[in-house]
């Protein structure tokens, strides 16, 4: 069963439960997928209205992006938890030799790997949704506005919920160029990414 | 259909598409009872462990807690459109005499009342659990910090998206007694929320 054919308080019942998977990642990717569909549905409140026809274009595009982004975001749901139940799966190993032991050191670095990956990408589709609500803003029905600044909140939260998970994964890996390279790529999104947020949110302060 | 009932994927349809409801309110909603399933996991995860016997009692109350406020908030995402709905309705009221305006205009002022109170009442939910979700920090399983900080970010995110909410329908209010009131109370709301809010992320982002 996939978390995103839960039913929305099904879901919640089980992100509280005494379960460590899902948490805290797929929390951050169903933030971000909310601001995907916030943008998306703000961009379809602006396609076609008179008032905004000289933004007609920019909409379309809008809309193309923000749907693309809000399904990859969706998928990134369920692939986190995926990748964390790929660590837990390492402890049901055998631990009796001294090549067993070795067989799972090897499988939790790889595993751990995967699970700072994971919401690595989700930053990645986070950033890109950040600078498609940026582009609307101002330029989209001004009835729905707080919808864009709640999307860029939403956006936010995401981004910096994805980055704990990349750090609390980073800690307990090895290779010390793999802790580098994530580390640093991820600084630079999660910048770039609350800077575009925050401008957003003052943006729309002014507007509502 | 009740919103909570949509699968997981329904919803965030729902959310994309040029309905204007659900909207930031009901996502907002949504993002603050992810923040309080996950201090509710945390909960689940550190009780009845030897670890963390001394805080035995303290996570009891969280959990307790925690469970309170998880359903309260999913409660108000359904709330939220419902009051949205209300706006909506007194659009197709009928509009060709004086007093068909002037009921019109009356029902228009309520609706936006309760569509603020709305947004304001999740924000007094909001600021409880980031109470709780400070209490646990520091004092609950070190392998869900991150989904801690994860909880409070999603509060955080949820309750300056349901400010958002409660501006632009007082932006439509007369009552300048009302509009005053719920401004003062709502700024609060948003200072001690997101001071705890910032406070918990920093505190986690040392623990990760």
């Amino acid at each position: 069963m996939k978390l995103i054919d839960l039913k929305v308080h099904e879901f919640m019942t089980v992100l509280g439960s005494n379960e460590p998977a899902p948490g805290g990642g797929s929390a951050a990717a169903l933030s971000a997928t909310m601001g995907a569909s916030l943008v998306k549905m703000v961009a379809e409140l602006t396609k076609g209205k008179k008032k905004y026809v000289e933004f007609e274009e920019l909409t379309h595009e809008v809309l193309v992006e923000a749907t693309r982004l809000q399904d990859e975001l969706l998928q990134s749901i369920d692939k986190d938890t995926e990748a964390f139940n790929e660590v837990s799966a390492v402890f049901s190993m055998p631990k009796e030799t001294e090549e067993h032991k070795a067989a799972r050191r090897e499988a939790m670095q790889k595993a751990l790997q995967g699970a700072a990956i994971s919401p690595f990408n989700m930053m990645t589709l986070m950033v890109a949704t950040l600078k498609v609500t940026e582009k609307a803003v101002g330029k989209s029905n001004v009835n729905a506005v707080s919808d864009l600044g709640v999307a860029a909140l939403n956006l936010k939260a995401g981004l910096q919920g994805a980055w704990l998970n990349v750090l609390i994964n980073l800690s307990g890996i090895k290779d010390e160029t793999f802790v580098k390279t994530y580390r640093e790529k991820g600084e630079a999104l999660l910048t770039e990414g609350c800077t575009i947020a925050d401008r957003v949110y003052e943006e729309v302060l002014k507007l509502v």
